[in-house]
């Protein structure tokens, strides 16, 4: 296979290289799906190497500031980072998590460091649009830390935390109800926890930081950290590296990989799956009879389902 | 088409011919799959007819005894009240909303409620499992007031507003960084705002309710209740039934309701792609070569997702 020719420059970590490429592998044109795929087999083997950090808490609990100030420290410690977002409210209302240029300001400038906004709403690939790929090209490109951030709203939080090693769910000083609101599913799935903004009320935060801990047990103990005067980050960051050192040494990094890279081609089919059905001339040859006799309550959708399946399946056996 | 043995005592309004014929549309054998189809289709000329309302909060917001004050004055209106969930929890926890037999005691036992637990997790059907059918079967057996319960997490609620005509935003008296927490998203799909427990800090509960009255613009203003003390609670049921009445004036009602059903053949197509393809025997010939090279890091998912597709359309144009 001819190499493609953004790949030497992307292996060279060369940054608008890297963009290109993620601007490639964004495109919906079915031109650029070859090529796409061209690029991201010759990227493979260059890939699999960073440690993947996703990053989640609920709006206000301060993701930007923490990921820039956690970013610096990490590249203090010789790291390469990487920045990728996932927004689940893009199907909501548009919004991009990354959206806002005036985010990470330090972070963004730094030459070893890469933050990607997140691709406009209704791009393919649902929640998690396009960040595999791009987490594949960052991991090419030589970024060894690759810092996944979601918004705390429980879909998304299991989109990402499929797709990295460690989850690290920031929390805000207030106990209480917001530790009811998280025992259900986001604590199940949490490696690590942080009280950010501890310096507002440090009391609070080692209160929440407490009884956070005791939920995740041997995950334990929960961290207090402010990205703001930057206590509690470089420890945070050791304690990070000691567990992804651990997961190195014990295999588990490579069986995540496996089951990321499963997970990912399971959501590639499906997509796959709905493109071509949407495409297809005999549903939308039967589509509007069909769509009609739902909207008048005459067929029930699963019904309906089945008339649309068995006219897109007519040719298989 | 002759009449399904479960739909006369369906009609008729018969607790055990409901549960039965949830239990029959909830079915994964195929052998059921005809008599579903069956019972739906001669039950749908009999629904559509309840208010579906949706009540979604964060675990610990006190769903369960909201729902059990606000049942109890709907049918003191005369109302006939089914209550079903969504838990998107399942499938991180295999927890189950309403598994609980504990919860919601007092309208249990009321002979105008009907309460379906959550099926187990690992049902077909994505977040929804087969509440939709549900709610149809719900509707046929003359209940007309539909409690569909989520929990507070981004995708379910969004689930859940697809499904319903009205979405009751549960929340806590701490306002601040909770409203910061929903101004995202969710604020954005809910049709009510609720304050519970407003008996704990009245004061506190005021201020969250002129906070979030003021994010729901002309949707608002937010209500203070206590399912506790039953204060507010059958303000809000008059509120709710005024929006349900303008809705069914407005024709609103009508257009929801097409919306709904046209969602539902979206979700039950994309099921039927998925059983079909995982069924598929090219796809299962394909499957282990494929999956080894993915795991050893010799193609990429996207790329392998395409293979897979090719395989089970090889006999597609």
């Amino acid at each position: 296979m001819v190499e493609h020719p953004l790949l030497a420059a992307l292996l060279r970590g060369e940054r608008r290289a890297l963009a290109r490429a993620i601007t490639l592998v964004e495109s919906t044109q079915p031109a650029d799906l070859a090529q796409a795929d061209q690029l991201l087999t010759q990227a493979l083997p260059h890939s699999g190497g960073a440690l993947r950090l996703g990053i989640s808490g609920v709006p206000g609990v301060g993701k930007s500031t923490f990921i820039e100030a956690f970013g610096l420290v990490a590249i203090e410690h010789g790291r390469r980072v990487a920045v990728l977002a996932i927004d689940p409210s893009s199907g909501v209302s548009g919004g991009s998590i990354l959206g806002d240029k005036t985010r990470m300001e330090r972070l963004a400038v730094h030459e070893a460091a890469f933050i990607r906004p997140t691709p406009s709403s209704g791009v393919l690939g649902g929640v998690a649009g396009r960040t595999r790929e791009a987490m594949l090209l960052c991991e090419a490109a030589g970024y060894d830390l690759l810092l996944v951030e979601t918004v705390g709203v429980g879909q998304s939080e299991t989109t990402v935390a499929a797709m990295t090693d460690l989850l690290l769910l920031l929390q805000l000083p207030n106990a209480g109800d917001d530790l009811q609101a998280i025992k259900r599913g986001v604590m199940e799935i949490a490696d690590l926890v942080a009280v950010n903004k501890a310096d507002l009320d440090p009391a609070a935060a080692r209160r929440a930081a407490f009884q956070l801990g005791a939920g995740l047990g041997h995950r334990g103990p929960a961290h207090e950290v402010s990205a703001l005067t930057g206590e509690g980050i470089a420890a945070l960051w050791s304690a990070i590296e000691v567990r992804a050192q651990a997961q190195r040494d014990s295999g588990e990094r490579e069986r995540l990989r496996r089951e990321q890279n499963v997970a990912w081609m399971g959501e590639a089919v499906r997509e796959g799956l709905s493109i071509r059905f949407d495409g297809d001339t005999r549903v939308s040859a039967r589509l509007p009879d069909i769509l009609g006799r739902v909207e008048s309550g005459q067929l029930p959708p699963p019904a309906a389902a089945r008339l649309l399946l068995a006219a897109f399946f007519e040719d298989k056996s």
